[in-house]
């Protein structure tokens, strides 16, 4: 199978190499052309612009850092709407709003071609292991057409539905860990307050019915302090937000992700918004922002 | 190595039986004698009353069904108190109060005897399997010496200080536990009623960084409105009002888990304070409790 | 002084007769204008169009319904727009979101016009007796020169400096007594069930340091849970929701005012979002939306 | 009408002194004796301990500054209980928890005399001008006996019960007027961060239907971060929580106060507990306790 890739960032560049060793032939560009040989030594072709990576692909996958980065090679001169029609489909993965989709959903389609949007969840790691989470939804049949692409890429993709519902579960999910966060930190405060060892907190929790690997992965770095952006406080906080207001649409009563969002506003009034989301501790610890990245 | 056992409910059977199929030799009693018939049958000796149990063993386990269980198999005729003394040690791994512990600690203690608040995290299953999670706390030395019974009992057992450590312990542990399963039932509604498959939204949660077994387990059956009490709501929330009352003496700020606390609330004032904890999921739904159990 | 007054609606209506019967030249334009008479009656002109209004008055006041009505009358054809120019002032009542007072605004000065925002608060009776409070910002010569209007329409008028003040000024009052609300009626429900009279606690609060007219005028027919809509909850919940906006934009962290726009949501949920925002009595009151208006 | 009175602090002298000054005879005591000077100059008689006062007179007011004052008047040696008995009355006006006017009712009714609790809303002004709001609750007689002193010491005194509803009803008051504050605090940082004058807020909030005596009189001190402590943080918190475990009791709901109370929870943990219970604004603006009293 052959496929168009755009985008070579850290995601992109995993998911690229994955697929070039799972046999597909990649051709790839990127705004940067250099990012493209360690791929192009791998066995990819590279295509001079994003139009010519679509007039020779049937299909084409976007990993783009955001929204106007996505929007940018789609309309711009030399970009993909050049290229795309009838018979040829279009898979934006970057992780962008929902009105950054639909725009680029309508113009794919109104040349005659397909689109699908398709979001992950998972970081560097999981995507160079190809254990991503894709979050797919627009065009079904396109879609069935990706799946051993998607079967590369991750270790599961859902298809969704009607475009937007993979930004939207992104959203859910994404509001469900920010809440699930500022549960944790509570609880390692007044462990700690209380005269319980913090320390021995996580470890009773990673024993139990709630044991996660964010509490895993995070817990000890919270215990010290430190907040090494991996999602940062101000992604999360709007998020949180987007959720809410998706909920006020819906008149969804939220009253735990509402107090979590407030948190995390607090967290971005002390400076924190930077650093990761797990800096929301240092709100409910009280110290006024000694964080450190 | 020889020990008592006090109480053979659902619980304490499986933990004696464990301790017999390890090799234990265990004097167990019940306050109906016949719940002994099966571990008779598995190599138990019999006591006639507490006092018997403790008077021939050097260590005695109580797993009582609440606290005033606990008090009785102490304080009352032909009780705890009557035999214990020097050189031997009483452990209460009954989940009770921190006041209750306290009671029965000191009441020990003056006879010369040592004491062990033990209270377990997990049920039936865990259990059974010696997986039970033990939050020791109290006389130090006892615990050393009880160590190659809590092995066998649980998969981990953590010695967590003073008297009063345990509970404490296991109130943070629920207060986590609590808030998230509110923020999980908010993630469920929004997904519900934001066009999305709540089906689809378990089964993306189940592959991220927040997957943890009460989601997998509680969520299909809260789909399904279905609230089978394995820890009943009026629990949970008890332990929560216990967890923010922890937090008052000790100035924590956790204005999560008082969202979360005041939802379970609106449960029972619905009626639903007898099923599940999951059971606040009919809350956020909004549908005034037409839950069954 | 001669001023223009477009919209005889409820509100306009008692304005402009205040403005007459304080010896103002009042020139009214009302799109049904039969709306006129009673006005003319007075000793009121009438212009057949806005813009033949905004010729003959160097001044022109605007009260309309909604944000639609206010553009309408600014931007179509024979609108304010084409008449508005050096040395005339157009001065906006109406209350509408900020981003259409700016578009006025824009358009006005474009034409060389002066413009100031000065949403009102108060309701029918005060439009009657001239006690309004006037919320008013943009050109401040302007506002200057309609002083004597203002001192007529209202008990009060501030000036609140740059474009989009008045409208933030009314959110942040509208957010306070939204929270208010529901403290209010918590305590209604908390007296209630605590078997304490909640007609004896009106009369307590109304003798103390919190008594305020909202308690003393919503009080008696909350508790009779009739809610004839003063002020619609959807708009309320709307305002909270702009507020919070407002907070995430500037990052101030507001618990509370988020916990009641939850309540807002969930009574909005239940189907009484037309009804007066005191119905959020309903939600605490837990019956699940019996309400009438 | 002739009425004894124990304790002569701030409350209690401005109390005793105008009942004096309507023509009661009235026999105080204190337990500094020299506290009484000034009433016996305006021609009060003087009683050695309380039991002297309770012989002398059919009616005995007390006004103690806590519960432990309001115990040991009662039982200590000399106290209220050596000469109570039938046809003797006796009223504590302090203000303590339900626990000690139970004791204290129960011992009195032992006795054969009837009793009272009357504790008050109103600090030092309104006592000194007869202003107090008296919530009154437990024998209806005693209570109608003493209509002619609750008429000079009080606006308006409530006669609410059964006994404990007096302190019940100052829990709901006051949780009220703790939610109220938290939603003016955060009225006041949203206006501030937001560019508007928070003055200005206090000027249009005095205007509307929520103007009341709190804000106009706490607004200007919070601006300023002054917080001289007319009732103490910590206090407020305390009903706050209390009122909040009534909730529990009764299953009541109440997520707006629950806020209000971790946002008071984190204010005494700033060490702010001991200002006025305004001092919650410096939580809100996020300043970590620059304040002062």
């Amino acid at each position: 199978m052959e496929v168009g890739f755009l985008g070579l960032g850290i995601m992109g560049k995993a998911m690229a190499a994955n697929l070039l060793r799972h046999g597909f032939r990649v051709t790839v560009w990127n705004r940067t052309l250099s990012k493209c040989d360690e791929l192009v030594a791998m066995g990819a072709a590279v295509g001079d612009t994003p139009a010519s990576v679509v007039a020779k692909c049937k299909y084409t996958i976007a990993m783009l850092s955001d929204p106007s980065a996505a929007l940018s090679v789609v309309f711009d001169k030399d970009g993909v709407l050049e290229q795309i029609g009838e018979g040829k489909g279009y898979v934006d993965m970057s992780t962008v709003d929902a009105a950054t989709s639909c725009k680029i959903s309508e113009a794919v389609k109104q040349k005659g071609g397909a689109f699908v949007e398709a979001p992950v969840s998972g970081s560097k790691k999981p995507a160079e292991d190809g254990q991503l989470v894709i979050l797919a939804a627009g065009d079904k049949a396109l879609y069935d057409d990706m799946v051993p692409a998607f079967d590369v890429l991750g270790k599961k993709s859902f298809f969704l539905g009607e475009m937007g519902n993979g930004a939207k579960m992104k959203l859910v999910v994404n509001m469900i860990m920010g809440s699930m966060m500022n549960a944790f930190s509570e609880g390692l405060c007044l462990a700690d307050k209380s005269g319980l060892s913090p320390q021995t907190l996580l470890d009773v929790l990673d024993l139990g019915a709630i044991a996660n690997p964010m509490f895993k992965m995070k817990g000890p770095s919270m215990l010290q302090g430190s907040y090494n952006p991996a999602f940062p406080l101000k992604h999360q906080q709007k998020d949180m937000r987007l959720a809410l207001s998706l909920g006020d649409e819906n008149a969804v009563s939220m009253p735990v992700a509402a107090a979590s969002n407030e948190a995390f506003k607090k967290a971005r009034s002390l400076g924190l918004g930077d650093l990761d989301f797990s800096a929301v501790h240092e709100v409910l610890k009280g110290t006024g922002g000694q964080a450190k990245a």
